[in-house]
């Protein structure tokens, strides 16, 4: 069996969210053909207290609690011991740099991503200042924990990896991926539905003018919708 | 028992990906309290086709399966009237206007939201020429399909539905929520940890004082890391 091409190791509070969405579709088969591994582990095995808490309330006062250091870092430096490759520490937080889709490509060179989430209203600060992770933020919106955004990343990730997607065409055509312009509309069976037809371009089988509509398509969409990319 | 504050359906072709992730955490205890309900929806079932085939190659050529018109289009019909409220449709997709917090306010605000997820290469246009959804993207970079997406978003819209995060006042003192400025780092016990100590002022108890630091951290870290929001 050749060695996968990625490895990724999750940190969460909140292991049963996982393996639903890993055992469907494509990141399913990526996994079962070895390309992908994906191993979840839970930050409360690494609690020295008695009921396996993690959490305290903030220094200073607030609301909330925060995830305190310690197990954090006792996690961190053993999971990382478990595969030869000590692999690029990301954490999921609103503080870090927005995911794009050219950082999506330099994460899916690495061998081996750990993805560190989070809960309640973050980390103890120290978290950061010793593991120095990655911190990487899906945009500015506030999620309950990091955990749908380390299956963005995944999601986002295994696409590039050669091989996982059955025609490797597709994740070159798609928005982001080349230029900066999004995809051009697209029809399928049946020509017709409730009065809504296809273009005709697409149905003339004439190569070259259905390259310059879709690629009209693009421009004209993108500068409707996302003129900030033009 | 009072009426649910918001109601999500899903419709997707891979609803095993879900019930892990509403099984956890604050969305969980929401389902249970009544104040969030999440029906998902398989798409598949509303097939004509005597295999539930939902997708078909493009007209004009290229790589990849469009999702068919018929299908979604019935569901979409007949998922509305599952509820008394008809609800907003949303459709998870690079081409749609970005998530951002101000977004999510305003759908938060709904009473139901239904979420089409899309996978291969998108639907038929004529899916958005008909149903007329809101295209709502998670930014700019290419997931496998919807389903990541609109876990997003109900992960970010319940934590604005009242009540349910057990301190209301953690939503509104979240990065984005209420000005643009980051959120200052937090400590927690203990005091110490492998030479890393918790800085002096948040130990001192002079409320005034931590308020100020606070403050003064998140325009300093906001400048650092996201100038683009100040």
């Amino acid at each position: 069996m050749p060695s996968p091409k990625i490895r990724f190791d999750i940190i969460t509070l909140f292991p049963p969210i996982f393996p639903g969405y890993l055992g469907e579709s494509l990141l399913a088969k990526a996994i079962e053909r070895g390309q992908v591994e994906v191993h979840i582990h839970n930050l409360r095995d690494w609690s020295t207290d008695k009921h396996h808490k993690v959490d305290a309330p903030p220094y200073g006062g607030g609301p909330g609690m925060l995830i305190q250091v310690q197990p954090v870092v006792d996690c961190v430096e053993q999971v990382r011991k478990l595969a030869p490759e000590p692999g690029q520490l990301l954490l999921m937080s609103p503080q870090g740099e927005t995911l794009k889709q050219s950082l999506v490509g330099e994460l899916a060179e690495s061998s081996r991503l750990i993805l560190l989430c989070g809960r309640y209203e973050g980390f103890d600060q120290r978290v950061i200042e010793i593991l120095q992770p990655r911190e990487i933020s899906l945009g500015d919106f506030v999620l309950n924990g990091g955990e749908v955004a380390a299956m963005a990343i995944i999601d986002a990730a295994i696409r590039l990896v050669p091989s996982v997607l059955g025609d490797e065409r597709s994740a070159v055509e798609d928005s982001f991926s080349d230029e900066a312009l999004l995809e051009f509309p697209q029809y399928t069976r049946p020509r017709e539905f409730r009065g809504h037809s296809v273009p005709e371009i697409l149905l003339g089988g004439n190569h070259q003018q259905i390259a310059a509509w879709r690629a009209a398509q693009r421009v004209e969409r993108t500068h409707d919708r996302r003129r900030d990319l033009l």
